[in-house]
């Protein structure tokens, strides 16, 4: 898939456009995404730092997407883990996804948010369900 | 810590009022939840059910506060494990929160998020840092 | 399944054997054994706690076998999370496997290693893929 | 620390030992095992393949040696998240442990297993809290 397909197919989400999450690059299992999340986002009040909640909304896009981009299927989370290992600011960031394995129902994928002035602030590996294939969607 | 000032704590976070998160009942080492997502936490537009992100950012709430209610100090999350078991509809669902384990700097927690109609659709389980006592907050 | 078959089923595995685990009860979704790990399966040598290791074993068999005792059919672990609250000790430990939730293919549960005079240890969640049914094994 | 040393540190446990672990090549924050599980290894008797509580053992030993190798200093399992991706032999085996963050009192550290003829069998993730330095244990 290419680009302009992948960012049509996140958009889908009001949850994705609401962290204003872009796909900057695909290769054939992996996907590169920006995102901007604002101060609606964080963690308190007038806090710099996002909600853990929300660093785990863009580690399983970008989980999901990249085994959707390896398989051309829709797939969806069976469970997952987040690592935390340093506060992630309110500011644009990178998401990696990464599929790792793709079995014939189940996949596995992580992914990485990093601060491109800092490095990895958070990952994930997750245990995912094959879904329908994207050409059969509605 | 009572039911209001608990409820206090939570809307510190812009995420957690815009999920409509209501501190129901506190235990010693357990709170219970309610909260009302809208269509703008779906997975897709115009879907019935919860996104993925939205799930984890409920759970890991209810998990946080759980250990929030069993000591009075702060707590952040490590990592947590977020399991899938059912769809969640974007409707009023219960969220209780348990501290299993209190150490002197680390926190184990676990969640469940549920349809008071149909039963559990979520768990999680964590691991969580320990911050400085409430009472210390600025 | 009653005791004495679960006991046969778990000592078709020679680990299970070398960890002398013994199947004490059963509910309808729950499995209570026992173990009695010996210095071999020490952390170090001469020390009184139980390789991290061996403790993700006996928690992913109670964790199965729960499951297996839920549903009469044969599971494979997909994905695992333990957590480690305490040092556990090379003595008599019992072991609680749950099964949480059981679909068409995969089921969900989950384990608790304590000791009977300090309580609880170890604790985890998985995912499993259903197999066959026991019957139709060899 | 250099191969050998590696190697003795290890031998130190009777698990390691069972499961001739073999230290292989270490880097800055990077170790290499190789190891050899043989039949009392199986996840039942005549089977081929490894009982999943030894695949989690070897996956938790290289992550925490990754850890040990970064930092000098000794660390203890929080919590590990273990992926099966395949079925593993009862043969020579390949393991990898990095270590992806190290903190002042927590570390995080992944590790894969893998059959050199067919690639990867299994994944972990876990976070791993500080214990003293190797120079001052007894």
């Amino acid at each position: 898939m290419q680009t302009p397909e992948m960012q049509h197919l996140l958009d889908q989400s009001p949850v994705h456009r609401a962290l204003r999450i872009r796909a900057e690059d695909t290769l054939s299992a992996e996907v590169w995404f920006r995102c901007q999340p604002g101060p609606e986002h964080a963690g308190e009040d007038g806090a710099s730092y996002l909600h853990g909640g929300m660093i785990a909304t863009l580690l399983d896009a970008a989980a999901t997407f990249a085994l959707i981009q390896a398989t051309g299927t829709d797939w969806a989370t069976v469970d997952l883990r987040v690592d935390y290992l340093r506060p992630a600011p309110c500011a644009e960031l990178v998401i990696k996804g990464s599929a790792v394995h793709v079995g014939s129902r189940l996949g596995r994928a992580t992914a990485e948010l990093s601060d491109p002035r800092t490095g990895v602030l958070a990952t994930a590996a997750g245990t995912f369900t094959r879904l329908q294939p994207l050409s059969e969607r509605p």
